[in-house]
């Protein structure tokens, strides 16, 4: 639909099989930022569509805001317009306190923070559409993992109240929160304090959906809004 | 009532009237932990009441989980016993992301992290009791500090697992969420990014409690859990 979307986590979990299903949409331009080098995955997106330029660029969403601002300045200096941000870095491992909370939350909004620059109506900027992944947890913890359902919440919250923001900045936001997804993610990680060693097994037991699913499901959220 | 309490930031706000507060009710220890060093508070606190020692450490709640160790070790250790560890820092500056969060949420979940060494069952441990102050806006953003709002959600969200934790772990919890309550803090805060210069203004006009108010049914809440 000749839009340019920025996906922070594009070649993640959830996030690649987003990426593909964002490239049947026909964007005009899909700029992921990841942590992840992943070469071949981002090949297969390449490969999708030819309309729309694929292109990465490194980025760890824990450094400090000015960095976050001088990344994004050089996509809106070549872009000149971008109408999404797709905020998804995420990790789940309740042994890793502070990673978990600078990555899920401060990250995300370090991000946020920095694209106002650009998209802040306040300061002559068109507006834009933010796109935060939440997770069922922000709702209804998994107790097993505090520490990530916490996290979570933060990001539910710090949404809405973006949300609520949007006729100051011209800048509307939404959050998706997926359930229990077949991730890398959920089929091993840490409990907090190992409270409960078993915790990703016992997850599977209950209904879940793949990468895939979830995807598309996220994909048809973001038309809509 | 005999018990020891540990209080961080104990000093604050709300903590000063919550410390007086809790000494009426004839505890053993009070240990407050506090970034700030409110000499005048402190002595006043030592004159409520003679049967209650009360003690100071300076303790920043953004240390390294095993600075925070370190300082509950000797606490401790001159002790023995601590029954209850109230987690009150918190600052609302939405123009400091980092430390919003670092203070709010990971400050208050790597003491709770620390405390559990000595407390937790499986460890051969005592159990005890962990009260953390959220804010009503865990529940509803003041969406002009989405930022500090997020991380209220945090806690309210991490809290309520801890909680569901106390069969394994031994170790009870529950939040306590003020309204708006007339702190020093109210009297001037920043917005995220400006987005409501007279956000605190504005929230006066709303019906608010007095830090005194706040504390006494504070106390009451840790009486009654």
């Amino acid at each position: 639909k000749g839009k340019n979307v920025i996906f922070v986590a594009g070649l993640g979990d959830i996030g690649l099989d987003t990426s593909k299903e964002l490239l049947t949409r026909e964007l005009k331009n899909l700029v992921i930022l990841d942590v992840r080098e992943n070469t071949e995955g981002l090949c297969a997106l390449k490969e999708i569509c030819p309309e729309t330029k694929v292109t990465f660029i490194k980025y760890d969403v824990t450094v400090p805001l000015d960095e976050s601002k001088k990344v994004l300045k050089k996509i809106f200096d070549k872009l000149k317009t971008v109408d999404i941000l797709i905020n998804g870095a995420g990790i789940l491992d309740d042994h890793k306190i502070e990673a978990t909370i600078a990555v899920n939350y401060t990250g995300l909004v370090n991000t946020t923070t920095a694209i106002m620059e650009f998209w802040d109506k306040r300061c002559g900027g068109p507006g834009g559409i933010i796109c935060n992944i939440g997770s069922v947890t922000g709702f209804n913890a998994i107790y097993q993992v505090p520490v990530y359902s916490g996290s979570k919440a933060a990001v539910v919250n710090f949404t809405s109240s973006l949300a609520k923001l949007a006729g100051i900045t011209g800048v509307t936001a939404y959050s998706v929160n997926p359930g229990i997804t077949r991730t890398t993610l959920v089929q091993k990680f840490n409990s907090w304090l190992d409270v409960e060693p078993d915790v990703a097994e016992l997850l599977l037991e209950h209904p879940t959906q793949s990468t895939k699913e979830c995807a598309e499901n996220f994909v048809k959220a973001i038309e809509k809004n």
